[in-house]
């Protein structure tokens, strides 16, 4: 199994978080987006959006992080990314839906570069737009996500898909000097998270293509 | 089981045809985002977002239109949302959220509105953002679906996630005058859906709170 993973990259950190969790062996393969590895035809052949992550497993080459965890989830149940419960598991993709669907795909770097480049937003007004949603979309996660959370993880007494999308968007939050204050429920999970080893060893700093960047600009 | 619809939202749309296609009995409640209906406090009891879709079926509150589909497929399983094959599940979800996660997010009334409002851009401008998006994805899901179609669905013989969010989102594309002719797999499978109960049923133009709009101006 081959990961094209990028370090920086929420929706790579995601898949990096379950592979450790469920102990799957694995490749890893860095793309550089800085240096527009993901543009090269080697890379669009098998990811034509020239997005990461990509997975390939054995014939099968995907790309979109739920569709990787789903994937992984069928192949290798066990430790399970989802609640038993039904109900539980709906809540649980719910919450991952939010961040996935409602609240990264603004905030990533095609976005912003299409608001930079062609729209011609400046540093700050990009700056503002990405704030913007972050408070929106954690606003509603935190109402959702504190009515069932015991403070560890988002539901229940285990790691699930929520948690795995959660955490790499509270780091990029983070990043970009959002506060967090008003989010309790959310900040106690993310600290919870952190201190275990699938986490851990996903984390952008542990990878093997992180490099140093300081301050906050918008990438 | 109540479905929160808007006959235009794309996400809502999604969930319709599931309901049909699985002949599931609901009560179909409409949102009138234009009078924003959406922002009264007992509808954001239900949905913190104060989006469209919600379902909820008994104690069961969820959003998030992938969620809702998975939540269908696990409690009614036949006829099925997704493929047999393992590998063929995971590609249907891929393609499923190259629509969710990247395209419709880009161009779904709550951007729209930012970039107008806060961003103070023209229709013209809007109207150029939304056709960005179209094509950037509609050009990655023509290369990746035409290895698979058979020229009636995304993959396979039957109906799939992938064509429940596919249909929704070339409703919009002619919707906002975005032309298809690169897209001959795509407009294939529109073809054929759409002539199918199902889909029929789900359309904006059969939904109660249907109303005829003129033109193509961006909501």
């Amino acid at each position: 199994m081959k990961l094209y993973s990028y370090y920086r990259s929420t929706a790579a950190y995601r898949v990096r978080i379950a592979l450790h969790y469920k102990r799957i062996e694995h490749e890893l393969i860095p793309v550089d987006l800085i240096h527009e590895q993901h543009l090269n035809s080697s890379y669009s052949e098998i990811n034509p959006q020239t997005r990461v992550p990509s997975l390939t497993d054995g014939d099968i080459t995907i790309g979109q992080s739920m569709a990787i965890l789903e994937y992984l989830e069928e192949k290798y149940p066990h430790p399970s990314l989802l609640p038993e419960r039904i109900d539980e598991r709906a809540w649980a993709r719910y919450v991952s839906q939010i961040i996935v669907s409602d609240l990264h795909p603004l905030n990533n770097s095609g976005t912003l570069n299409y608001l930079r480049s062609t729209m011609q937003h400046s540093q700050s007004e990009l700056l503002q737009w990405y704030h913007y949603w972050l408070r929106k979309n954690f606003d509603a996660l935190e109402a959702i996500i504190a009515k069932k959370s015991n403070g560890q993880f988002c539901i229940g007494d285990n790691i699930t898909i929520a948690d795995i999308c959660l955490i790499p968007q509270i780091y990029n939050a983070f990043r970009f000097d959002f506060a967090m204050e008003a989010y309790p429920t959310l900040l106690a999970i993310n600290d919870h998270c952190l201190s275990l080893p699938c986490f851990a060893k996903a984390h952008p700093q542990q990878q093997p293509d992180y490099q140093p960047r300081e301050g906050t600009a918008i990438p």
